[in-house]
């Protein structure tokens, strides 16, 4: 049998609870979409725990999870998956961490983690604080979208375990602590790294141009999430096959980078609500033509979810239904397209829930068990039953013909 | 609670995906069965992963997990399972391997892999090379059927983990390499053994028959998949029950034997598309007069599958229906019925695949669970939910009043 390739489209955030203004449907059940219906209907449905019952997954830990990792053992925090999405090639024993630029006051209270949400120049900043040497360690450090950054220490002996600088609320910047004891030095160096930062920030032309325009300063780094790199076996080496992303949203670039994916830059796909959805559904039809497993990641349902917005929500599943639609119609019956969630983000919740996501795949040796609709509610009957984040790759391959027998 | 008799029906790579010909339906979905289907509507379905989600079984894999053993712990190649198969008793650190009879030319090239598929004689080459001494190793040596043979090396220091000496295609016959420091003794006795064996096949009256017949002789014996046995834990002590297996081919013979089952041999259960269907039932009724727990093996399905003949395959389950129909009219309603398979063998793919199989137990403690038919969707709906094979037989055993309790 010739090997079949693989499209995974998952709606970040979609999945969701029942909502009482849309007499308690969920918004996938009270929204058209057609071409998520025809798919469930060609193929088979179940539920999936992402990672497990009762677990929320972050956005990071369920990709990883849906690639076919053990997020418990990969996963040591969002720095190296930020800076694998901002482009800096990570070593073996970097220390990664995500950063804010925010606003201190004289006594080193932090008045705003966002700097004003400033927009412009935070590349300068960057740059006059990259490649600062302390000690044997050297500071990688990347601006990101708006106040974001991405920090890395390079050097020997150091370790991810150490508290967060970002106090996560107004209030004091925080001692970094080792929370084991092989981190001391980490969390000297990082440290010192904020300490010599705010001193460079504060003397920056740009702050001073801030100040005078009257907007706030970004004369802090608040570094949080550390992470080492681990060495994770790229997909392709791990099960065969060449793999492309298409991804607006940086974090989901960064695993995807990190499992060896490669992901194209799309212009106008932006990771937001405003994201280019035919030019999504075009690059994944044209990565396609040159690799065995397309992944597709959509971050609007989310973004809905987390603004509580049920009616924005069911606009997206429109959205996102349509672009499924011009992908349905250019791919082959043979392609095995599944379609699913990295978890839910229901609007009454304004954030993740552990509630596990509707799957449905259809194409290749997928069955056809006669659930006619993609939701919370029709895919718990379907023929997949319930299933795990992880297993998931597993069971694509089978379906597309490349499993591997275990023996005779 | 008096413990009741079980009884489980494996039919071989039965479970099937949609068939074009029959209006996208499997041949379980398209045939008339009303054996299997009273089984369903009787008891409760379900899903199972023989091994795990986008694991492809093989046979001797997939009868050890039904069984319940992990097969990741206690499989090492087929070698052990063949040898117990053709009847020779393994003892710890025994190395094990299947062999075919082959045609070699001078130059040490395998023109043909199967000698042209001898039939006859091969259990006089077999007593000509069995017993031979290398070192402080003894060769236990017997045939199989047609050009099919059984190798046990017995001796101190052996390893399994040797290369295989058979090239598997027309060309050299292949030197095995030790793939373990520890298995260097084994390659070497192993290499000296094929040596040995060319020298006295050539000279074997046998073959100067064949020769002048214009047959291939039977000239090189072709070593492969190496494996040593492992002390498995009976399922009578196990579990402590009897146990009587009904099965045709010898690998799946090999298998019961090694956990321990009576395996009578039955005239006209052949392993194949002719097997004696109505001697299968007879048999696997005796044999629960004497013992708790009997299981039935039924390769053709697997066999029609592998030959993608999809008409075959219905014949196939009709007459399985008609075996099992047998079965149950004399089966009191206490005993635990249960019909499953042991991996698809879909007559697309014409091999195994990863996908899921149906199962259906009735009688004892199952419950009913309104499915009424027997095939890979109406099972998904069921009551078992999706199972894992492992988990078969403690699940059997808890509907059987056999379990243990775990606490107080």
């Amino acid at each position: 049998m010739a090997a079949k390739k693989i499209v995974l489209v998952v709606c970040d955030g979609l999945s969701d609870r029942p909502v009482k203004e849309l007499d308690s449907k969920t918004p996938l059940q009270a929204a058209r979409k057609p071409a998520m219906d025809a798919l469930a209907r060609h193929g088979m449905s179940g539920m999936m725990d992402v990672i497990g019952p009762g677990i929320i997954p972050g956005s990071d830990t369920a990709h990883l999870a849906l690639f076919g990792y053990d997020p418990f053992k990969v996963y040591t925090g969002r720095g190296p998956i930020e800076a694998a999405g901002a482009g800096i090639p990570l070593e073996r024993g970097d220390v990664a961490f995500r950063c804010n630029f925010g606003t201190v006051d004289d006594g080193f209270n932090v008045v705003d983690r966002r700097a004003g949400r400033i927009k412009a120049g935070t590349d300068e900043l960057a740059r006059a604080v990259s490649g600062m040497k302390i000690g044997d360690v050297t500071v990688l450090f990347k601006e990101g979208s708006e106040h974001r950054a991405v920090l890395v220490l390079r050097g020997k002996g150091l370790d991810h375990r150490v508290s967060d600088v970002d106090p996560h609320i107004e209030g004091k910047v925080l001692e970094a602590k080792p929370l084991a004891p092989e981190a001391a030095k980490t969390a000297r160096a990082l440290n010192e790294f904020v300490r010599r930062a705010v001193e460079i920030l504060a003397s920056h032309p740009l702050n001073a141009q801030r100040s005078k325009e009257g907007l706030r300063p970004a004369n802090v780094i608040l570094p949080r999430g550390a992470g080492s790199t681990r060495d994770l076996e790229p997909l392709s080496e791990r099960y065969g096959i060449r793999c492309g992303a298409v991804a607006g949203v940086t974090l989901v670039k960064g695993i995807c980078r990190m499992v060896g994916m490669e992901v194209p830059d799309i212009v106008g796909a932006t990771g937001g609500l405003d994201t280019d959805y035919k030019a999504k559904a075009d690059t994944a039809l044209r990565l396609l033509d040159k690799k065995d497993f397309v992944f597709v990641n959509v971050k609007a349902g989310d973004v809905a979810g987390h603004d509580g917005d049920f009616r924005t929500k069911m606009r997206v599943i429109e959205n996102i239904d349509m672009m499924l639609g011009l992908m349905l119609k250019d791919l082959h019956e043979d392609v095995v397209v599944a379609l699913t969630c990295d978890h839910s983000t229901p609007v009454a919740v304004r954030d993740h829930s552990a509630d596990p996501v509707p799957i449905a795949i259809s194409g290749g040796g997928a069955r056809v068990d006669g659930i006619k609709e993609f939701d919370e509610v029709s895919a718990a009957s379907g023929a997949l039953g319930r299933i795990a984040g992880m297993q998931l790759m597993p069971i694509m391959l089978g379906m597309a013909d490349r499993a591997r027998k275990f023996g005779a």
